[in-house]
């Protein structure tokens, strides 16, 4: 296996370097094809390394930044003062061809927005969109985006996300034109908003783009769709709003377990339910948002993969398997190839 | 108990009176002190009605409506259009003081601006919103609004909106001093879209409304606010994909008691699984989107309940009962008789 190398935002999302160091090891210790390349302060991020095994030192070199991204700053501001922060460093990695990728649990906005600054969006892509694979009832994925890089998007935005979107669909899950549906609150051609039906309008007249029409948000997990296309606010607030229910029904079916012992069954009643438990956790655990962690900036001339902010250890070593998988597919490279001809003219 | 009045636009949503008709007669059989008017085509009405008890015949009256309004049709077109459809009759049933309220499944938007122009708004309200209540994970409620009345909004409207839900709150919750939340992509100020942000400004200065700030999708269940106020557009999204998750976890949990069977488990192993299921199902039951279905258009002169278009017989006869509650309770009046000392005045 060829040498891949990532740069990892070691200082940034809720939990820092806490989270991103154990996480980096746990992902050098199962690809022995990986290098990553630590971005933070040494003093915080080298004692985090003592006593780790030196077959996973060897492929890891901490690369010093001094500050971090503050989670709450305006963009503008953040983005004039970034320069040294572990976030930007990280895909100026990128830029000096040092790293093929990096992932980064910081701030959505300031990410999407030094990336695009950095390393500069695709040709005919206004703007990148953030992007994810979410596991659906029928046993396959579905491309969803944009899932909060732009939180108001014109028609013509919507539009290059549903192109981006399918060419992620068949890149990445393989399939032959797929289908692209554009997110609503009616199926009926005269529901939504503007930019929404002006969309579906120039995606009716693109030939090269399988679009089927509007769905609603119950349908986001129902496989009716191959790539679902929304703006930024929205997709967030989906995602969260899906995000929050099946932890709660997982939290639920723990509490539900543990309610058993305080009614002291006996032991073989005790044991038939925790096993029953089991095939029931085991069942819905595609659908826990640990398992499917990161989410791509997608229409960039680079890989970058955002993690959740409160992304724990495992899910943080999703992100990181997220970005080998999409260097090791070239997805950049791909969707730049099948840009110009999918996209619609503009002029 | 006084006698109470709706009307039911019979011929609305996906089923029409194939639905409303039997869940008009559960309703019935339950509220001995409930008297309905069936508004629809007699020719499909009456038959339906045949072999029904006369102690419940006694209470319903079929009024004719020769029409019904169309899912798949613009808006202005649809009211323009709209004399004699049963939406318009029903509506106007509570206008001539002949019904106290009225449910219909029909079209969202074709019921916001028929009853808008039939009813009028309170003083004080622009435009009324559609509000639920959530169950959430503290055992309370959350009231959310809006839900797809009105798919953009100014900040002057969502401010509006979380007057009339802290009413809301403190009327049919109970609640004293009830938190509102704006609902968001993250939680610190600079978040968001202008017309969120300005709305926040502008309850930050109204003491009347315990503002809470900026809440995510991940937090609709959590019970951290009493109500949490969007856009309709976004509203609409987040409780549909609620519910798409929701009704995945209940199918996931019948699928798997289903999957024992195929396993030919011995009698007590499949006993014992049914028997967890069921408590598992029993836990899950007040987030079955059933069980809270019937959306208030609230900031009007009358009650009206929307009920979800694809309601089943059960749904909609608990969109009833919400149309019977909100009459009992007086929410319109209570709302006009808080709205001038709550609102901040806007000249």
């Amino acid at each position: 296996m060829t040498r891949l190398t990532l740069a990892l935002d070691a200082m940034g999302g809720d939990f820092g370097p806490c989270v991103t160091v154990p996480a980096a090891l746990q992902a050098l210790a199962s690809s022995p094809s990986l290098h990553l390349l630590l971005v933070g302060d040494p003093a915080v991020l080298i004692p985090l390394l003592d006593n780790v095994d030196s077959s996973l030192l060897s492929r890891l070199d901490v690369v010093p930044a001094e500050s971090v991204i503050s989670g709450d700053v305006r963009l503008s501001q953040a983005i004039r003062n970034s320069r040294g922060t572990s976030m930007r460093v990280a895909l100026e990695l990128i830029k000096e061809g040092r790293a093929e990728a990096c992932v980064s649990a910081g701030n959505t906005g300031v990410l999407m927005g030094l990336a695009k600054l950095l390393l500069k969006p695709l040709e005919g892509i206004e703007r990148p969109a953030l992007v994810t694979l979410l596991p659906h009832q029928r046993q396959g994925k579905t491309v969803i985006l944009d899932l909060g890089a732009n939180v108001e998007c014109s028609s013509t935005m919507l539009v290059q996300f549903a192109v981006m979107g399918a060419v992620m669909a068949e890149e990445v899950l393989g399939l032959t034109n797929p289908r692209v549906a554009l997110l609503n609150i009616g199926e009926e051609e005269s529901k939504g908003l503007n930019n929404i039906r002006e969309a579906a309008a120039q995606l009716r007249m693109t030939p090269s783009i399988n679009y089927i029409g509007y769905l609603e948000g119950n349908e986001l997990l129902t496989g009716k769709t191959d790539v679902m296309v929304c703006d930024g606010f929205v997709g967030n607030v989906a995602l969260k709003t899906l995000e929050g229910v099946v932890r709660m029904f997982l939290s639920l079916l723990k509490f539900s377990s543990g309610s058993e012992h305080r009614q002291k069954p006996s032991w073989w009643l005790k044991f038939l339910g925790r096993w029953l438990q089991k095939r029931l956790a085991k069942r819905f655990k595609h659908l826990n948002p640990d398992h499917y962690n990161g989410a791509c900036l997608l229409g960039l001339r680079g890989t970058v993969i955002k993690s959740h902010g409160a992304a724990n250890q495992n899910a943080f070593a999703v992100a990181i398997e997220q970005a080998m998988q999409t260097v090791q597919r070239q997805l950049p490279e791909r969707i730049a190839a099948r840009l110009e001809a999918v996209l619609p003219k503009s002029d």
